[in-house]
């Protein structure tokens, strides 16, 4: 039997979602709590990694187990078993042929700045951007949008053979304490949003960022910085 | 020289404001601050205690120095001592007579609930309410506004010998997801605050709650429940 969940979490305990010998990741805790509901050692694949520090609103992973559940019986006991930094929203069976990372068709994820000195009270959640100004990120993160070859946004170390993605739309909510960045591609690589996420932050700050001589580059020492993991919340993913 | 700071908090990681033989409150980590800055061991006087996991978006104390340093050094020297959870936004001089507890004339609670389930990204910093309504909170908020005998609405264990107290707003900012209520009084019982939330969220969910009964009783067993300190902000402290 393959189970589809959602999975919400607080990255900042965890070195990641990524399996890792010394067990603090969000996948072992997952493995972890589906052995407790079913006495079976089974792999949670999600839909991707996400980095020591980057949370997830709506992460997507499948599983499998010999036996069959009630959908909400799996919420319920995997709440039950997980730490509180982890939260299972939903489970539904899934198709044998479904995988939560292969099957994956479109992810949106959210960089999360907000205005003003930092604050105790956002350290982890949200990055602080002083009096950053929104608009000049709206105007560059136009000339993102598109099919290209991200090599320059893409950390080294990367296993990735094509840096080439489609970014189907970069939006932005401003309420005026918060700014939001909406990101929408088939695909990122490695480091690709918070490479993204510094630049909208150079840009907001009145320094001249040009995308597209970046983009032609195809070199990662011509995009410096990377923003904080802890602004970056994977948002949805969508199957089909 | 006396000093007068407003410092904000995250209490996650604290046992609270008031400084402990464990050294792990608000007050121990400000006045290891100033011993860093000054060499001088002295008190950081705050306006009030806040318990272990309460949070404070500008709490007000005050020090004494022996030595004049401008207001811009002390912030600067204190943020680079303490640790993440805690900044302080401003120092400015202040007069003898100041004390930031005694001369405080009216103080602000925010309290913050979200709509939905327990989130893992909200947890520690916001109750989860279901589908509360605000509009129920509102009708029996009114009935809070006045000066009373908060016997009611005080824990036990708090050594105040005069329970009567003026509120004198309660008001409710609700944008759909967040219900954020704002209280203003000359002052606060030992968990009135928790215990007013805790009303406000029965009456949130359709249990009947009569304010006016419940202050009459002057009975702590009449309002039994305590909401959480995660939802707690100390907001405002205002003086002459």
């Amino acid at each position: 039997m393959r189970y589809r969940i959602t999975v919400s979490y607080d990255g900042t305990g965890f070195c990641g979602w990524q399996s890792q010998p010394s067990g603090r990741s969000v996948q072992d805790a997952l493995e972890n709590a589906v052995f407790r509901l079913s006495g079976e050692r089974t792999h949670v694949v999600g839909s991707g990694r996400t980095d020591a520090g980057v949370h997830a609103i709506a992460q997507v992973a499948h599983f499998e187990l010999s036996r069959e559940y009630e959908n909400k019986t799996i919420v319920g006991a995997l709440n039950a078993h997980l730490p509180r930094s982890v939260r299972v929203s939903d489970c539904r069976r899934a198709d044998d042929g479904f995988d939560a990372r292969k099957s994956a068709k479109r992810k949106t994820y959210m960089y999360l700045m907000y205005r003003g000195e930092r604050s105790p009270l956002l350290d982890g959640r949200a990055v602080a951007v002083g009096d950053a100004d929104c608009e000049s990120m709206r105007r560059i993160a136009e000339d993102i949008v598109g099919t290209h070859d991200f090599t320059t946004f893409m950390a080294h170390g990367s296993g990735a053979k094509n840096a080439v993605r489609t970014v189907y739309s970069v939006r932005f909510e401003d309420d005026g304490k918060f700014i939001k960045m909406f990101i929408t591609a088939n695909g990122f690589l490695y480091n690709m949003v918070r490479i993204i996420a510094a630049l909208m932050i150079k840009a907001g700050h009145g320094e001249p960022v040009d995308i597209k001589a970046l983009l032609a580059a195809r070199d990662r020492t011509a995009a410096k910085d990377t923003a904080p993991p802890y602004g970056l919340y994977l948002y949805d993913v969508e199957y089909e």
